[in-house]
């Protein structure tokens, strides 16, 4: 996850002239024919310049100056059931990968299936929000972009997720528990009214929402494409700056 | 994560040539004096092609071809407490990081003290492994070395570790409970011969031997530096190779 800067490439360019000049016009000053001179120069300099340029590059390839991180980032998304939160950020991810970042996406729903033997107890969900915390804050650290999404519903476990990684931007999906029911299409809060789960967030259990939220989203009145271009130019304003 | 093969600096030096030849012939045969000729086209060449050179660079910066990444993979070492895991595994770390390769280190004693809540039955005992390697293929899958030491002894949870890396290596400390014991500094088995612990290997439950690591350790005879070298040997021929 590297890109070279401008300035590397500006001393680059000042390096490979001083060589290919000084090269250059030792060439013309042994040879001063004057029409054929002009090929002659072209010729020797192709065989002459060519090993240069290529022992130039590979001394650079050691030299790290001008070589960037674009800076990592948990970006975590918390929000009810059928909030909203796993399609958007689906959405920002892609976005993301356009740019050529490297980003990694974690969802609950992908990495329950993984250990079926945790549980939905405020104990056992607490235990899964902070290893998934650990897991975002060490790609983090590794220059890996995660955007996560977790229901997440207790704030302690949230907490910790954020004060083990370096630049933790929580996106709160603020919403009702009402309009959640309303567009919750795999019917969960209709199971959990009729008490089929225990624990759901939101009906058994509250939903503890964020105190300091770098970015809430007005879930019920923002369009996918609207909350997208907040989350993306909250990014570029506070995080990925111009690289 | 990336280094620049040959291959690559082969082409550039083609390209920038045929710029470069390009524009030095046609600058010489519009200049056809003798001696001066040498200086004059020195200098126009100075600020013709450094431009040029510049916005080559720029191109190639977006170009991919040629770009490696080093492969990454996850070392994991297994084996009785006190076999030894920690130090070999710190020391391979540290063999590793003088070729400037990404190298994340995972330990039980540095994981385990983020969830206190973790205990130390078997059933915990095999999600907390399951979860660090999850954690070690993700790291592995964004191209970060993971270089991991766990007592784990469990066969299953150890299998699942291997099952969603890509290339898991898997070390295996190969030494006595007796011999453990006698090294032991901590005094970790003593506790556990006194019955203050419950669970722990080598006296209160067995620890489960792998079947097909790829790696097995005398550790027993071999010295710390001895066994590093068995394992860098290992990875440069067959994980490494020649980059």
């Amino acid at each position: 996850m590297q890109y070279e800067t401008k300035k590397r490439s500006v001393l680059k360019a000042l390096s490979w002239r001083t060589w290919a000049t000084i090269t250059t016009a030792i060439i013309v000053f042994i040879f001063t024919g004057e029409f054929a001179l002009a090929i002659t120069v072209g010729l020797f300099e192709v065989f002459a310049k060519m090993g240069l340029y290529f022992f130039h590059e590979r001394l650079w390839q050691k030299i790290n100056f001008g070589k960037k991180e674009i800076p990592s980032f948990v970006l975590w998304f918390t929000g009810l059931p059928a909030s909203g939160k796993k399609a958007l950020a689906e959405s920002v991810y892609k976005e993301l990968r356009k740019d050529k970042l490297k980003v990694e996406r974690l969802d609950s729903h992908d990495v329950r299936p993984l250990f079926p033997e945790t549980g939905f107890t405020p104990d056992e969900v607490n235990r899964h929000v902070k290893r998934a915390g650990h897991l975002c804050a060490m790609l983090e650290k590794n220059g890996v972009i995660v955007v996560a999404s977790f229901v997440s519903p207790y704030r302690p476990s949230r907490e910790f997720a954020r004060s083990i990684s370096r630049n933790f931007i929580e996106v709160y999906m603020d919403t009702t528990v009402a309009a959640c029911e309303s567009r919750d299409e795999k019917g969960h809060y209709l199971k959990a009214r009729k008490g089929e789960y225990q624990y759901f967030p939101g009906v058994d259990i509250q939903y503890e929402e964020p105190f300091n939220a770098e970015i809430v989203v007005d879930a019920d009145r923002l369009s996918l494409e609207e909350s997208t271009q907040q989350i993306v130019s909250y990014l570029k304003k506070h995080v990925i700056k111009n690289s």
